[in-house]
């Protein structure tokens, strides 16, 4: 028998390669809690026991999943680093990773705590990030220092999310390459 | 008795007073079809006659609702124009259209086709409007002529979504005129 603790662990990370799992194969809306524990190989209040719900339960698997994969580079040229991370976000937009976001998000517009909680668990910590990386293209006088951090990362990723949860298929969508020399174009230094 | 046809009229368009009204009293995942009838005083055959789902009847209320509140004015300076057109469209997305709104595009995250008829119905034929104000302040010289026009719309209200979607209450939140003048500084001209 494994110690309680490592038991509970494996759990843990059972039901959350249980929600992940379910959600890419079915879509979100239709997984249930049941079909998570019969996956997961757990009893239903182990599940609430951890996670108030389905939406909180979803948002630690996604933040778990996503991990290190939209870190920032540094290399000295903002404008590259950014190219290579926004392309990074977008490829797991267009992958298992956007098919559960997007049911989140869509759950999050009937339930604004929910929506408090996509921000806290996934946009926050990568706009802190995303901040960090402006910074210090502002300190090196590559950006403009009178525009807020937090809405230079706004700008860049809203075109991300609007083409995630609006945009799929469009033919006339920019790449993200281009995106971001647009939107960089507007946040440079005046010369 | 009223003619046929003018009996018709009016309960179509009470269906969509209906859908309007039922969407904000309850958000859109709780109004049912049922819900929509009575309160229209008509059967439920007589919506589906009309509209295959709940999705497109609210899609078309949406647009009746709409009307000409996102129409671009053309006072000659296209920073003013588009300050004035996104406020509006940033009150509708904050009152009682952008309930419905998120509604729709919550369900359509799990439905192909409800994406495909929000870009038919609400999105492309503003983007449209908001296309050719855009090619004007091209051929006038406020915009440079290397970004193509759908591209420049989707930069500008990409953030009024975001805001609308995932945004609600955050204090670092821009306000519009700021958002369309950052934007426009990288599509202008290079001098």
């Amino acid at each position: 028998m494994p110690a309680p603790e490592r038991r509970s662990e494996r759990a843990h990370s059972a039901i959350l390669d249980a929600v992940f799992d379910l959600c890419v194969e079915r879509g979100y809306a239709k997984v249930t809690i049941e079909a998570i524990a019969a996956r997961a190989a757990v009893g239903k209040p182990t599940i609430y026991r951890w996670w108030p719900s389905k939406g909180a339960l979803a948002l630690e698997a996604l933040h778990v999943r996503i991990g290190h994969a939209t870190d920032f580079p540094d290399t000295g040229d903002v404008a590259a680093d950014l190219r290579a991370q926004m392309a990074s976000v977008s490829r797991l937009f267009a992958g298992d990773i956007g098919i559960i976001y997007r049911g989140v998000i869509a759950e999050a517009q009937g339930d604004p705590d929910l929506v408090e909680a996509v921000r806290a668990t996934i946009i926050g910590p990568r706009a802190k990030q995303c901040g960090d990386r402006l910074a210090i293209a502002v300190e090196r006088g590559e950006l403009r220092p009178d525009v807020p951090l937090r809405t230079m990362c706004d700008l860049l990723y809203a075109s991300l999310y609007q083409r995630m949860l609006l945009g799929a298929g469009e033919a006339h969508l920019l790449r993200v390459p281009e995106v971001v020399d647009l939107i960089l174009d507007g946040l440079r230094p005046r010369t």
